[in-house]
């Protein structure tokens, strides 16, 4: 499958500068060969363009001169990054084209669909998935294989689950998502209420999850379903793999959480956060819009303020770790010690 | 689906003061509308009666009075929150009667069962399950789709796999248990012999997991077999989603374990205790009875006394955090030069 | 299943020492009873061999007059840890071969093969597994029920899926590799463009995942395809349960990564490390071969030198926790009291 430049031109926008070359495949600047399509984001890798071996490059419009030295065609395009994300998508949907993946989308023959299950007139379900009664999927929804939609389920329009997603019952992914392999939304959040023995009496959990549109969720990621009220994902919203969401969290509008992290219950994360990779956010705090937390940091107040919080240990040698955090441990009288001296001086 | 009042409380006890009212769903204090059951569990939230919209309400004793000047009908019990949990699987297990899913279990014609395999009665086995050869289903027991019974696993009676769960070759459920989708009991240990030039020799896991009645297990949670013994989770022990057990734990009975936890190999843990969510308990060590790890904690030695345990780095705007990191690493030296300065003076 | 001394030295080596016993199970040096064969390591366990119920020992030379006083026969062994590991391995397939488990492979009637895929004679697919066009199955490979292997997708020789492990498009796994129940090879790498208003656009992953020959990956660990180029795997790594591994990654030979590490995207860890259970690898860093990640701890910064290194909060008790973690944040200011009191003193 070859592009030429001016082809991806025209999809997507830009301008072409040169020749009009042919390009098999995106590359990345320093693995790029002949054929190669790369891109170049800021002025600060303007160095590597003069040792890329890709045939052509997207560019800023400030490194148009330096691409022009380097390569016989190029394309300029204001945000380069943005442009770049288009033009995955682009190539990825004339390869789905070429391949004939685009066919005509069917019901697989080993599937299991209730029917009392409503489905519109093109969805794609793949075999030994289960769709239970009342689930609903909406027009050209794609099902994968050995995925369960639950009881009164619903899958919006042009949603993608992979193969292997469970949908429980009564919840709700709308338009346009992308759900990984793995992903279970609705297992019950973890509601117990102790006996005075010490035991634990499961509280059934009543509500559901919904999650808005244009929301992507990564492989083995759980949602779980709310106690009372429903767990919810706003529009937009990307979640990577291994996170966990617990019950009646909300998150609001484009935020992003990266793989490993965790939300407990009744947590509230606003509009455009981020949350990285492997932190923690503890249940019932409320973090405002645009609060972005480093990968690894425990959050364990509500930030009312927007900005960029961490809190991570150090990495060290083990040995320095050791006396260091041995000496952590004695911090509260180091102080004290410090007060004692400036008292005496 | 509707219930009374009195209807309520001759199924779970408490009593009833005022008018026996009809309520529809069970909610939150704070967005209960007309036909909502809502539930105050502390003097502290007392004022919160005075807004709620719910039309009638479950309270402690103390609260009766003040829920009497608000809402026409009200239940009165000594443990709010126990009645409340199990006026959940009350009011569920009406919900599945309406439903009429409490109807003939059976098993599902595209299940694949073992003729060798032994099934009580009255199981249910979901359409795609696997039952191997040897496995036994107790009474009542219900299989979700997609699940895969090992060879020679046993699941208790009355115990709920939800669609696609894992129970390996020889492993155990006890009775009154719940398996959450994406669980994964009896994956090999992680267990290998260092060759001397650094490579690894697999060391099969010939032990099998052992798990005690009334144990619940969170989606995608794993609990791998032990190396030359089981693994051992007590009874009634709660462990939440994207949980990590290693081979040879023992958890006591009715200890409970949040998301994302990690309790490494051969770690025994005691009853009920509880470890927060994303703690990590390293292995080999021991923990008593009654020990709690916060969220996010490391239990880098074996704890001897009951008792609240934490280590977490606090989280702070980030500016602040890279300074206060920075000295961290040089904490040691710090103590030092108080240790000169005590000297001096 | 029994077996006899000699006939584990004929099959493994070793010289064995006093009667050719009959044993019949593996066991723990404490939990052992009669029938047992137990091993010990070092010389620091010698005292045990005097409490231990087990009938025969494997113990290094240096043990063996010690082993000689307790049972009447055992082996000795150079490597002992390693020559366990083997040993389970015999006994394993011993099992197997007298549980009739390696009887003749064979495509599962209830499984899903394109007529476009490539199986070797002699592979196994068990029921409801998916197998894509133009995948590749090696000779030998064992692929689970639930298994969904993608268009173009291989597995070497030999190698096992455990049920239900998504292999996707185009990835490829070498000879004699294990993935455990769960796993999701080739989910998209978590990339996306941010738009100026702050939503976020899709970047298609283009890469895929190529793992080497040997590779052992635990229940619900996911790899992610690369965005441009692939994720790579070398030979013998072992991968532990709930492990995520980000896009574009690479892992050296021989490493091995234990429960709920993550590593985020274009890391690129080196030969022979290991990475501690909970510990995050921040993305875009290198690390050299021979480094040595503490569970739990962060690495923040690309590692050069080979070596031990660790950075976790110590856990203590919560209230002095909360002291010192309240000084903590004041870290820094403390350094400049020190400093200070250094000028006037």
């Amino acid at each position: 499958l070859t592009h030429t430049l001016s082809s991806i031109v025209q999809a997507i926008g830009g301008s072409l500068v040169g020749e009009d070359l042919l390009v098999e495949r995106l590359s990345p600047l320093e693995t790029a060969g002949p054929g190669s399509l790369s891109f170049v984001n800021h002025g600060r890798y303007a160095r590597y363009i003069q040792e890329t071996g890709a045939s052509a490059l997207l560019v800023p419009p400030a490194l148009s001169s330096v691409a022009a030295q380097r390569v016989r065609g190029h394309i300029v395009a204001d945000d380069v990054y943005l442009y770049f994300a288009r033009l995955t998508q682009h190539w990825r949907s004339c390869e789905r084209l070429a391949a004939g993946d685009a066919g005509a989308p069917a019901v697989h023959p080993l599937a299991c669909v209730s029917p009392r299950a409503r489905l519109a007139p093109d969805v794609d379900v793949g075999p030994f998935a289960v769709i239970e009664a009342h689930a609903e999927l909406g027009a050209g929804a794609r099902i994968g294989a050995h995925c369960h939609i639950g009881v009164g389920a619903r899958v919006g329009a042009r949603s993608v689950l992979r193969p292997r997603v469970v949908l429980g019952d009564r919840c709700v992914i709308g338009s346009d998502g992308l759900l990984h392999s793995g992903v279970v939304i609705g297992a019950d959040g973890f509601g117990f209420a102790p006996h005075s023995g010490g035991q634990w009496e499961k509280i059934e959990q009543m509500g559901a999850v919904r999650i808005g549109d244009h929301v992507e969720i990564g492989a083995n990621t759980c949602v779980d379903r709310g106690a009372l009220d429903d767990t919810v994902i706003g529009n937009g919203v990307k979640i990577d793999n291994l996170v966990q969401i617990g019950h009646n969290v909300r998150i609001g509008d484009h935020s992003a959480l990266a793989g490993c992290a965790g939300v407990a219950g009744s947590a509230v994360i606003g509009a455009y956060c981020t949350v990285g990779g492997g932190a923690v956010v503890l249940g019932h705090l409320t973090l405002a819009d645009r609060v972005h937390v480093s990968a690894a940091s425990v959050v364990m107040r509500s930030i009312a303020q927007p900005g960029h919080y961490s809190g991570v240990f150090p990495l060290d040698d083990n040995a320095s770790w050791e006396k260091n955090a041995a000496t952590l441990r004695q911090l509260h009288r180091l102080r004290d010690r410090i007060k004692q001296l400036e008292r005496q001086t």
